[in-house]
């Protein structure tokens, strides 16, 4: 059995039957019943993935993932093809906007080539944070044929599950998906497309800013190349393959591996929704495993969203990526589980409960 | 001149002058330009306020007030009065939401004694977070004519300045608001009603959770209340002292005090809103110091919001008060300053800016 097919046949249903018995703790606790809303919702959402009664969310684990596009060498993106490997180096060092907030929050980024353009100068790196992945120099420009080979999607994925496997030794409670990569709203804007059966205009955005004419362009380019690939709507690797891109399979492998392991994994932004769509069509139970970040500004995330049933824990017009929401939304969902585990009881408070009414 | 008059003619108009010159910074980071959203405005927002360059929100402190309220006796709560106090030896144990969200962000809880309906002792606190700054034994039942003199209402916010003063000597970078106080979304939702114009059933909710027959009682005894009071929308400190609580003046008094020594306040809940209108009609100037937390579940939140002219940070359906939304949002807000001020520069990380388009 493959890597793949055997992760996915480890990805278990969550365990419902946990909820009531900790909504009844949550209710035990010295506030009125239900007064910390989605907080206690994620507490009920950690022990049903994990199984654990009272679970802890302490090692918490980024994994920002890069990439090179060929489309965009139609012009897809405000910012040069070469910023994606500069990145790399920026996050590397702690100078990136996922660094900081990872910091804040008491996370761990694991940086991932998945396919950028250029070799990552080891030299230059010397940090045990950083992983080797890469499966091509970039994908191809999927206007003239498919992005990668079949081949190439499922190894990308496989790559995923490996460095999430890898990394769980360390130690890890929860996961946020992030990602790096000059031109990927792109494949993102046309996976979304393509699995969702809605209008590219509706699902295409201004990813780093782009202006009027550089948004038509793309839209027009999304159309061609679902046009030109013809991918199958329902087979998630066949998407993956045509329109995607290295390190949106690799954020497909997290969740996959995530799920497969009972860790629930924080899914950023819209590319980040991308990988949740594809990892999704191959294993709708990974849903249950899933808590969304934030509703991204990027046209186009609210659609996902609301295709695999997730509501977002922030709304704060970020569009940045990496895993930047991730990082601010896993704390959350992490106090959401220290209300269950480390408040006080009526009884053991010696605070009266509610009068019978 | 009093104390309250004093503390208020130190309240100046925060510095907008700032706003260019850090946007400037913002986007010279390695970002895409306006790619954090929220998270720049926050950073901008604490520039203007403190009118330092490079803020830092180490030293945080939420402010839970707590006091009893006379119009309990009309039946308006799901909880009996002495939960109040109850809560209050939660607090100081650790217990309560609050402890644990507080915690999970770095803040400092100070409890103050603003009016329980019975005397705190000493002997079970032993605690240096406890403020006794008690005005009264809880306030007169409002339906049968105000809930404090005038000189009470004045008292109960001089009271909240002072507590603010003697904790800024120990330090203070950022302030939260918090409350507790059986019955205490009534006053609430009668000082929204008064100030904002709006009807009592609009700004009236459930509260810890009461049913339909007391939602209708509580309606009518805040319509009563209203028409025996007969306060002047305009003039806070009447409206405070005809339909208020003393927690509610105290928190006044923290967002007149930090406002008045430049130092921004994160605004918890529905109650808080009610100090926040308060304190806002005695002065205007106030509101580009604050930062609503989050969006309440409670009926009405949402209206007192857009009448002061706040946008929440957060909307995860809570309840509780305590100054539990206030925790979690102020360390939003400090992750915004941390993008400010940890992140790399594009020349700093040799990253490429965007193509001129």
């Amino acid at each position: 059995m493959s890597k793949l097919s055997e992760t996915v046949s480890k990805i278990k249903k969550i365990d419902y039957s946990l909820a009531e018995k900790t909504q009844k703790r949550l209710d035990n606790l010295t506030k009125p019943q239900g007064s910390l809303g989605r907080l206690e919702e994620f507490a009920k959402q950690m022990v049903e993935i994990t199984g654990a009664e009272s679970p802890s969310l302490k090692n918490k684990v980024i994994f920002t993932m890069a990439a090179d596009h060929g489309v965009v060498d139609e012009g897809v993106s405000a910012f040069p093809k070469e910023v994606t490997a500069q990145m790399v180096y920026n996050f590397l060092r702690g100078g990136a906007g996922i660094n900081v907030l990872a910091n804040h929050v008491g996370a761990r980024v694991v940086v991932v080539d998945m396919g950028v353009a250029e070799e990552i100068q080891k030299s230059k790196v010397k940090n045990q944070n950083f992983k080797d992945k890469k499966i091509n120099l970039g994908t191809k420009n999927f206007v003239k044929g498919p992005a990668m080979t079949k081949d190439e999607a499922i190894k990308s994925i496989e790559a995923g599950i490996e460095v999430f496997e890898e990394e769980l030794r360390k130690g890890i409670d929860i996961v946020g998906t992030g990602d790096m990569g000059i031109g990927n709203t792109t494949p993102s804007s046309a996976i979304a497309a393509v699995v969702t059966g809605r209008a590219v205009e509706e699902v295409t955005g201004r990813g780093t800013g782009v202006d009027d004419k550089t948004l038509s362009n793309k839209i027009r380019v999304i159309k061609k190349a679902i046009e030109v690939n013809r991918s199958d709507p329902k087979d998630g690797i066949d998407v993956l393959s045509k329109v995607g891109g290295f390190e949106i399979g690799g954020l497909a492998g997290i969740i996959l591996g995530a799920a497969s392991k009972r860790i629930p994994v924080v899914i950023d932004g819209f590319i980040s929704g991308a990988a949740a769509l594809v990892a999704y069509s191959i294993e709708p139970k990974t849903k249950d495993y899933m808590i969304a970040a934030h509703c991204s500004v990027e046209r186009g995330h609210r659609i996902v969203l609301n295709y695999i049933g997730l509501k977002p824990v922030l709304d704060l017009d970020l569009r940045l990526g990496e895993g930047t929401g991730a990082a601010l939304a896993m704390s959350i969902v992490e106090a959401g589980v220290k209300i269950l585990t480390q408040m006080a009881t009526f009884e053991g408070a010696g605070v009266s409960e509610r009068r019978g009414t």
